[in-house]
């Protein structure tokens, strides 16, 4: 076993810090998976999950990485061939194109420089062209995880309502959901897609796809060959409490504490917290004279920040040095910003000295490392925490 | 939370007992899946689970159910249309089955009285009159949970050599692994599919798929859409002891600690003592004038001991008074069995007198729910464990 | 770390099983002693305890086991020099005369031949004998742990208030709190003693002084030194929720679930399932055609049982025998019976194929070890544990 | 349940934050104390604490409080009416002053402003003075809890040395041990006292003795009453690796496994890393231009910082305006300085980042509670982690 003096600090953008209640409440003898206690916990985190995501409508859970959950969002809802649009706003923009383009979708990816959210007017343009309505998804990554680059779903609703257009509203909130304000039912969404190990404070081993009445209805005539993903059984079954097969039991005790704590605080605290911890990380990043990947304030994320390492200098060699002398781990820059950039889980269970000691560490690691930088991140950040007001509220004005 | 005045025995066949150890290893802080600290927990587990496997050649752990991991088997080595040899021994194989015809193979079932192994003459003669080999695979139950009759996957291998077939031997061993005797490379097995849940003594979250260069060489082949059931690039991030998706952390944790049990009681005598446990309780079986499900005794199950009830009783009236009276879950019958049986699971992490336990609770039960049966079931199964002899080997020479 | 193929059957007379939820509870970060979150926590353990002594008194939560719990009692209410009356009626108040020996108590010990409760005709005289009121107190042992022979401090009461002597009752329930059937103010004790690994379900770590106003009085006139074990300052202190020292403070946590536990269940529940478990192991060991050490139905106590094994043959080496094969632990015979009788403890969290379980062992291992002894008691106790009746219930009408 | 949204800070000192690995060891079921399998654990524990404390002398390992230890070196050296030498080194000696008087020592009490260690030269001068040798022991308290200063216990023999004085030399290194170097033997220590709460980084309920033979020879004549404490039927019994009395036997679970982690990191190294904490600790301290309460450099403690607050200001104001607004937890002024003075706890489970937190949430505390301060401290505390250096050695040299 690695010795650690002290805690590890955790923070990548995923998986996140787990609350000792919900560790503890995970580590409980398995259930019966098809007697009346184990409904009783069916029926409680079913319903738990509805009220995460804001929708009335169902929402399956996978004994899966998020990955799955993508999958199985695509071979409910699409068959081969099928046209979709999809935004390269990142690393996983791109892997999960690369699950669409294994199951034969015809993807329209349209491009960004990986420093903003998804581009709202292309995507109007294409909306528009496509009079015959052969786009059958929208597929948008809500919270870009490997940018920090935040696209708002409810404005991506606005352009297919504006543009009457029918193709299905996908949304990757994997990274997003339970930090970033959320309305799956609200916002109009065919299809959320989600994971345990992200702002749900859970280990991973969990999917999550909440599904619209028109995505269920898509997914009749959908001629994707699927078993492990099929929505239909699942909901079926799900009306009792029960799975089609063996659910991650222990997974699901501890989704119930995790809902139980995100309730407790309130999830409209929960986003509010995130966004703090978002603007006293940037506002490090400033004084640290260092450049967000992020380059829309519009689209700033609540639950990481990338920053980019000055020209001739190596942000793995950087995380290196603040691993092995605090201890930390710092998310690596992915695909093309991989070596330029790192980043800054601070999402999840998660609090103001948690962050301090984060920022601490990057700021005495940027030192280490020699990566040029002026002092005083950690000087900025605790002013906007000591500040204590609502900082940087989801612009709602703007999308209204 | 719902009060158990003392343990709850779960005497279902899996999910099992989860060792203390085993949760505990498992409740722990999640590690970030791409550090130094997590690829040794990889490595680790990897190469463990193929001493499980008893194999050197890759074995990919999915973040799924068993169920996911026959959907693995399935679309990693088989196109849509091929031709596949199945054997219906009861509601597992028929599951599996449903499958096999989700992803469109051709598939010759071949039909039993679900009160015995998968019928051996018939896999030969329909292996012999297949001459120009259109039979892709031969997918047997190892360990048939429904019914707890063994399929001895070395006598479909011999089969299979016998025929000089080159169709692909796959197995599946979810309720087998260790807790029956298992060899993937010596008895030449091309995909072995397993889970947690079971002698694997973990909760339920993960999927095994062991396989051989036979299979990989026919997985290239494959037409068969597939992402996250991928083997490739599984297997070529696990040569770094990483994972190409966030992976189960926690439950590899668990994996890690009960391959250590496993390891320190040894394999040899983890399959000793449920070959012990299968004939003290169907010592008790048969003193309690009940019919086995099983009528084959060289198909005898060690894991668990399926059991029916005389007719005009119903076995989940049975189930119900045994678990409200005694606070003790046995498996249910399934698919034909319905009603009709029930199932003592007595795998994983398991002893004596947790068996004792377990059969006077069925004892009481069945006197409570007034189902005909003699009395001294427990007391013969006390004789099978005071014999303290190696009881039922498994019948290595009937297979040689 | 030791290797448990399955459960350890931990069948001593305490410590006992304890419960997941009461070890998860325990296993939790450690609080700040002096702060708010803390002080809900004392006060919620301090009333809670109180429910279980039934007491509206104070009662003092120690770090220590039950033997400074003991201590606790003598220091506070006696002075060197003072006379009490106590009974040998078993190892336990042998140990608890030492102690008073210690503090130089003149003990008056009235013998008994540890097969039943405390002698009460000779409590009476002595209390009638004693005109001067020179006895200080008399101290008995509720469930004598090494015999399993219960004096019921009721009776004992009923002496005191008959002669009308002042003298104090101070009464041992270790072993008996949360398993019989116990009244602290309604029985008017004086000083109840118990400890926290036992009924309560708890590790071993805590031990308890319920107090009468009385008791209180009594310790202003101690002159006893002492400071650890003070009553006076630890009540003071612990209206707010706080104690002079540091607590223990995890274990509090595992008290609060633990009080949380037998309150759903109901503390009379817990009586009758003890009161259960008694009569069917005594009905096994009179299947087995072995004796109990305690000879006096009346005393029969509820928690555990002593059984004698026939004369020449060795107790220990029979429970070394059940513990090599069936990894289960007895209580050994303590005292003057060591090697003649084992213990069964059937206390705590525990239920009827827990006790089947055990029983079962004690009926192999008899075999194992050539005792002889008549099969059947397994057979036996499930006679009674089908019964379901309310079986011998506490002869209130006795005591009456 | 109370929230917190992220990890407590536990920053007093003592409790402390207790590893993952501890407390997931203390999870386990409770064993038989008096079975082989506990001796395996007795045997390790007491061995294992021999080797923190340095000593090849026996150590008594209590089911108590610090407070219990104490009170045990008292009772088992010293008798009532003896002459002990003390000194007054702030509200821990003052406790512990309170026990010496509850079993009538004549206690010399030496006087210090509470803002040093214990004034060598009056010990030197009384116990010079002492020809009759009078004075049986000499008490200090190693690591002043209440005011961050340390007296060297070394320093203390030297002089008792000098002037061949036949005292004992008894220290409460309760949160000096596996924090502050100690040298049991070789530093001449006759008994040592200690807790698992601090450096050791268990939870609170177990307390230490460790012994000289001078010490136990003492120990024979003293008079003082005793059972619970007394050391020697606990030596005698230890031989076979249990107890006299039920042990805590889930904190010692708990015990084992903060052994193995000091010794993974090797007790120096443990040394060395509060000694950095603490110089960091000052250089924040310097920064905010606020006065430690401890004014001499060479009593400067590696465990904790206390640090005054400018007059007219109030430190539990300031403490609670931490809780509530970061979550954290500090030590409040004690006895004398009472509001006047807040104690920052940097020992036991620790690390960079986790001091970091520490500090900046004390910073922003400061200004959010008005407290009149420079900003800066955080960033003197990076410039000496970033350092690396071998910070503020213990001054061996001073004491040679």
């Amino acid at each position: 076993m690695t010795l650690h003096t002290g805690r590890h600090f955790l923070q990548i953008p995923g998986p996140t810090n787990v609350p000792d209640r919900v560790l503890r409440a995970m580590d409980m003898p398995t259930l019966d998976h098809r007697g009346p206690e184990f409904a009783v916990l069916g029926h409680a985190v079913l319903s738990g999950v509805q009220r995460i995501f804001r929708t009335k409508q169902p929402v399956i859970i996978y004994p899966s990485s998020g990955t799955g959950a993508w999958e199985a969002a695509i071979v409910n809802t699409l068959s081969p061939g099928d046209k979709v649009l999809m935004a390269e706003t990142g690393q996983f923009a791109m892997l999960w194109l690369g699950i669409a383009d294994k199951f034969k979708l015809d993807v329209d990816m349209l491009s960004t420089d990986w420093r903003r959210g998804a581009p709202l007017d292309q995507i109007e343009a294409r909306l528009k062209a496509d009079r015959d309505h052969t786009i059958k998804a929208v597929m948008v990554v809500h919270n870009e995880t490997s940018t920090s680059c935040v696209t708002h779903p409810l404005e991506v609703r606005k352009i297919l309502d504006r543009t009457k257009h029918p193709a299905l509203l996908v949304v990757d909130t994997i990274s997003g959901l339970a930090s970033l304000e959320y309305e799956h039912d609200a916002w109009g969404i065919d299809v959320s897609i989600a994971g345990s190990q992200k702002g749900m404070m859970l280990p991973p081993g969990l999917g999550f796809n909440a599904v619209s009445e028109k995505a269920l209805a898509a997914s009749k005539a959908s001629t994707s060959m699927r078993s492990y993903w099929d929505w239909h059984e699942m909901i079926a079954i799900n009306k009792q409490g029960t799975f089609p097969y063996t659910p991650a039991t222990n997974l699901l005790y501890a989704l119930k504490e995790a809902i139980t704590m995100l309730e407790e605080e309130g999830l409209e605290n929960v986003w509010a917290r995130h966004r703090r911890h978002g603007a006293a990380t940037r506002a490090a990043a400033k004084a640290w004279d260092l450049d967000l990947v992020c380059q829309d304030p519009h689209a700033y994320s609540p639950a990481l920040t990338a920053i980019m390492v000055p020209d001739g200098h190596d942000a793995d060699a950087f995380r290196k040095v603040v691993l092995e002398n605090f201890d930390m781990s710092l998310g690596t820059g992915l695909g093309k910003i991989k070596g330029k950039a790192f980043r800054i889980g601070h999402l999840g269970h998660f609090n103001d000295l948690m962050l301090m000691g984060t920022l601490a560490g990057v700021e005495m690691g940027l030192d280490l490392a020699k990566v040029p930088h002026r002092a005083g991140g950690v000087m900025a950040a605790m002013d906007v925490l000591k500040g204590r007001e609502e900082v940087l509220k989801m612009p709602k004005a703007a999308v209204a």
